[in-house]
């Protein structure tokens, strides 16, 4: 694939958004409720540069950022601890300078006036200014788990205020295209509702509402 | 009532908001902390279309839109599940059509930037794109309890920024009357206090003090 | 010091922000990660006064805004819980009127629109509508702790986005320059990033990469 | 109904456990899973004694106890508060000595190995020594909600390990009257899987399998 | 493998239990401290027979029971939802006559007293007498992930009061290796404690602490 | 004080109950209602030896036992972290060889059936296999806090079924008193109970139940 085609296959996930692919590969990897943008506004596609570390500990996060190709989004099990904001302004900066394209952690950040402000895509837990240690060792390139999806490297993560979802890399273009018909059967349902149809009837549930006895 | 009082009474619940109402009416029909906007500027007030349904499924959703009247307010126990979505675009533009004043649902939904882009005032306690199936049978029009408030159908749902409160159909217009003489009451301490009034004693609360051993 | 030099002292603690002064003070004095302001460009620097009062009852609210300084930042141990709002509109107005810095409590505010508008810093856990009791006795001008940190009165509260950090009152001047040494050697690091540099030469990580076989 | 009647029908209802009767009045009435035993090996019936408090006070529950009848089992909504212990070892004598039946309350109890010891049934949320104070005002005897149940002075509570179901007043003889029939049922499922038969036979699902395309 | 060697082997599991398997095997595998015996006495081990279903939903579950193997256990992604019980005494029954080892479900159960006097070994999350329909579709045999660990059909799942492991169905027999090696070194050590030897010299952590600054 | 002597107090303490000293010494110093004994008939009193150490790491736990003094309570900060298990068998058979007598630990523990079996205190906030490193640095003998309580080394700490209080180290002989006293109060109150009086009299709550409207 041309780095221009690259480009738009990232720019159609940002526009379709979390929810949108995960119904259109199956209702499959969502990442759970918790996991929510600093900024409600950001859209993120990249694909994962996955990090497993220890709680409060951010030495395989410098090492992360070097090892990651620009374009990369980190993908970082912190282990869902609270009390600590292993990413910060430092990091956040040394990641644009190297093109890293987002920050999605089990855990929490910090400076997150600043990271909004450099307008850097970070996906976490929620805030913390608790310091980290610089002491664990770590791996980087393998599977990881977070909110019970399992996170193979390479693989695209789409996300925006909804939330996050993860496609299997050799899925990417079948749920893009799937993405594409069913925004465009959804487009059909909200003209057909405009024009006075009702959901029921353009989803077929009328057999089952009839089974549970409503009509 | 007509429909143009009918519309200034909700305008003025809408402006006196949540706390103001629970406070007038005696401390009661407060829904719990968790239930919030999800835009932060929404203001709701509408009377209650009750939905009982299971966690994870929306086939009542689809029903009660269509059994639901101009200018109500779905309110939906989906039991307080967080990974699922029930309520998403298509609803929402289904009820936008119908005339459906607002969504308060125990549960998630999703879509929230579409939502918020078309104004569209949902309460809820979280954001995930996890779908739903559409098997489950449930009830319409019934009493049903969230954060520990039983509302029946027909209550009226007054909500902002700071959660919901539910006032009894019957005591709707007593409600908005002793609302009214609450905010006059404030604003004269409002300004009291402006001219250098305590509020300890504009509260009378001096006997109070005494009796714990303060002054 | 004199009131100018007071007023940029603050001034300071407010641009270096909770993180800041956090590590400059030797990670120490860091609330939890679930105090945060309801408006999220709020900035905060003055000293405690501190509140022990029993949750759900704002009596010693009313008491403590007539005993507090102008510039204390009033903190308050509610006890974390959740469902009540103990300060709201009217607090406000006679804590600003009383020039009263801010609110930090261990529980719940309403009329979260009205406080935004009006500009006064408020950090606390969520917003509940649920009123209070004026009954119950407590204490001000009292060690209390909120989120693991013990806060003795005249100790310096800093807060933004990320949270809140505590600083001594006997140690507020040597925290501020080392967090100006901090900032320095930050901007420092930026700008060796900016040109090439890599946080984990710059932060002398070679060692513990090389110790925990990653290199 | 007679003493005796009425200790048989008590008698039968702890026998018949929470879950039992929950499902024989169709599905409804309990209270949500963090209301549990101090001591799991509890079996509690008895008609509510309802208690409306605020949290961390105990001054209603000294009230209420006068107040309440031999055989009545005390339901305190104190908030759902879990730092305080609101009932201890003086309530629990006082309670026995007036042939209260036990307790159910939204929140917390301490002296936990007396109460155990003594065999007085408590339902809660946790233990906490935490203390209370007796300033504050509240009501018995009023429909008071826990875990979004609606529960009214005198309704029927049964409970168990599983936790605990709520049956209104006037459906206690038919809710027994379907319990018992479900056992029955029950008991003559258990026998036809001793024999071989398989669940999904003996509840009919074969329809709903093959529906969903099992088989 | 005979069966008198299988049973061998898992009498062994239950022996060793979760930990020093997890540990063992690499640390890795563990579910998350919320997954928990009904009683703690429970010594669990048997290959996964996995179940994806629907939250509040049992018709996976009267499916499951059918198709598995003695000797499995029931491994059941419930998707962590609390106010439901899916699992009772009818399921016991019929999975304990058709041999099925234990049950470990990502949700809660109820009937938890006949459950623990028939000495079926139950896994979950907590109790609840909140029943479950009958209606939704589910997967069996496949891949599930709980508490952030993957499961595949077929997996060894090791469990006891500390909590559940999980172990790669080809990687049992050197897990089994590698415990008892642990198992008879961690004998060595307690016998060189008895005689006085300090876990830190056995450990070998004088260099670490020496690093840290501690000695 | 002679070892007798001292026996005596810690055995006296331990009679005493958590619950009975919080309250003897001004309802203060009591830890969160999430910390409690793995096994519920444990009664603990000891000095505390602090440690603040860092989540999901146990080099400090290895140093401390070496430090701490026979009868010593090891108190830990293990940072609220849940999901790792830094004590476990071989450091209670190392702390039993040396005298410790219980471990506090702010987050879990493992081999759970073997503490209790030998008996060795322990209070936590839940179990948990998952492993930790032995890397990181920490301090002993220094003050922490743990659910909003300061603990100084050498405060006492008394635990039980119902949790733990923290007493200063030169109030624990005026708190034993006051204990004793107030034993010896509810000792005549549970007689008066038993011979018909009622707890709102003895308590003197007569006139504040007259002040909130009650009679």
């Amino acid at each position: 694939m041309s780095q221009a085609q690259n480009q738009e296959l990232l720019a159609t996930l940002r526009q379709l958004g979390a929810a949108t692919v995960y119904e259109a590969q199956g209702a499959k990897g969502a990442l759970d409720h918790g996991m929510k943008p600093i900024d409600p506004t950001t859209r993120l596609a990249g694909p994962a540069f996955t990090v497993d570390c220890r709680p409060a500990d951010n030495l395989m996060l410098h090492y992360a950022v070097q090892k990651a190709k620009p374009g990369d989004v980190l993908v970082v099990d912190a282990k869902g601890f609270m009390e600590a904001g292993p990413w910060g302004d430092v990091l956040t900066i040394q990641a644009m300078k190297l093109g890293i394209a987002g920050l999605v952690i089990n855990g929490c950040v910090r400076d997150a006036n600043l990271i909004i402000e450099l307008g850097f895509p970070v996906f976490c837990r929620g805030l913390s200014i608790k310091g980290t240690a610089k002491n664990q060792p770590g791996r980087i390139d393998v599977p990881i788990s977070i909110g019970d999806v399992l996170i193979q490297p390479g693989d695209m993560i789409v996300g925006d205020r909804d939330g996050l979802a993860v496609i299997a890399q050799d899925e990417v273009e079948a749920t893009i295209a799937s993405s594409l018909a069913r925004e465009e059967k959804e487009a059909g349902q909200r003209k057909a509702i405009e024009e006075g149809a009702l959901t029921a009837d353009l989803l077929g549930l009328a057999d089952t509402l009839r089974r549970v006895g409503l009509n």
